[in-house]
């Protein structure tokens, strides 16, 4: 893995630094699909679980940032091994950052369980599911230094950003229906926007493995299928 | 700056890196204050020109990447020139991501600007200039290295999220009031939250010029005072 690298001691520290990105892969994924179940409920002491869980990411995150700097301080990486340092902390900071949209579908939880009532959800758990399966592919990719199965994950938000401009149209039509659920309606489209920023973020992910294994990022651009800044309720909205 | 150094081709490396970051943080400030602009107009031409404008932001950070990695593995620098790369990297990212906002900013500007009415957006904008006038003295406390301005900067952005959770409440109260308004009331929430999540990069980005100056984070954890998740509209909500 550390291209020939001959010193035992930095292999030990790279498999280290492995060791700590799955750890907070794992913990991300876990956080993440607590968060949907809080939401499903609403649960709000899942939710609260759910809140306390994400010190031990931050705390990964840190400790991942402080191996690198001393991985790049002492060893002098180069090539793949350098790559693999670069992006060992920026895949860290994005599963930090995943681990804090998890946190922020929870506090949502949280209100949504004291509300006496509040849209349907279902549609949004299923997209929140999809991006769950996707941190699974992620974590799979990055252990086994996959970048076909990376690239396949990244291409794969554009199906949740697709979900989540469909799910904006609904909840907005369901608050102009239902103006007494705008409360509820409001917490969950922002929950859902959460979780599309999740997807972004496995996306950014797994561009990150493809370019620590290959060197390069993958060829095509990937498409921006998040179109819910344009979407509006239907006609009458105007009015 | 790069602590003694003796080798003039790594200052002057060094020197580029620090253009280059501050170059991005020229056109994040730019951008921002574009994207208030486009949506109090609501502005759709300009808020085009905000969206048209992020590709350099992008471009600046790949570059900034490929400078850190450039200067990693052909220099081996340590102690404080190794904290300013990593600062560096760092810093781009978040710089990025706040380009990013300023056009999600921008796309509910194209939205607003088709709606035949919108709610009032002043005391979002006014919420915006915060943050924006933040983005300044954080560029300010790069270029001079100012420990003491950076924390300043961070410390400033709980009055942000505290404006963010009284306007997400005065949405909400506007919406159950005006739901024909529905549509335009929800983009400016997620307007608002992108402005706020902007003002958390910012924090970010000062934690990481007091880090890469002083070789530590500012001691006292830093408040988060966004309680917008937990704000319903009045009773009559549950009704």
């Amino acid at each position: 893995m550390s291209g020939g690298h001959t010193l035992a001691a930095f292999d030990t520290e790279l498999a280290a630094l492995r060791t700590a990105i799955d750890r907070m892969g794992e913990l991300v994924e876990r956080q993440v699909g607590l968060a949907l179940d809080s939401l499903a409920g609403p649960d709000a002491d899942l939710a609260g679980e759910v809140l306390k869980g994400d010190a031990e990411i931050d705390r990964l995150e840190a400790e991942v940032e402080a191996m690198t700097v001393r991985l790049l301080a002492l060893r002098q990486p180069m090539a793949k091994d350098l790559r693999e340092i670069v992006a060992a902390l920026k895949i860290a900071s994005n599963l930090e950052r995943m681990g804090d949209f998890a946190g922020s579908v929870a506090k949502r939880a949280v209100t949504l369980a004291t509300l006496p009532a509040a849209p349907p959800v279902a549609s949004l758990i299923r997209m929140g599911r999809m991006v769950q399966a996707m941190i699974g592919d992620m974590r799979r990719a990055y252990t086994e230094q996959d970048a076909d199965l990376a690239t396949s994950v990244r291409d794969r938000d554009g199906e949740v950003d697709a979900a989540y401009t469909a799910l904006f149209r609904e909840f907005l039509t369901y608050m102009m229906e239902t103006p007494a659920q705008i409360s509820g309606g409001t917490h969950l489209l922002f929950a859902a926007k959460s979780i599309e920023r999740i997807g972004d973020h496995v996306t950014n992910v797994a561009e990150n493995i493809s370019f620590l294994v290959k060197g390069r990022l993958p060829s095509d651009e990937r498409r921006k299928e998040d179109l819910s800044s344009y979407a509006v309720a239907p006609p009458r909205d105007g009015a």
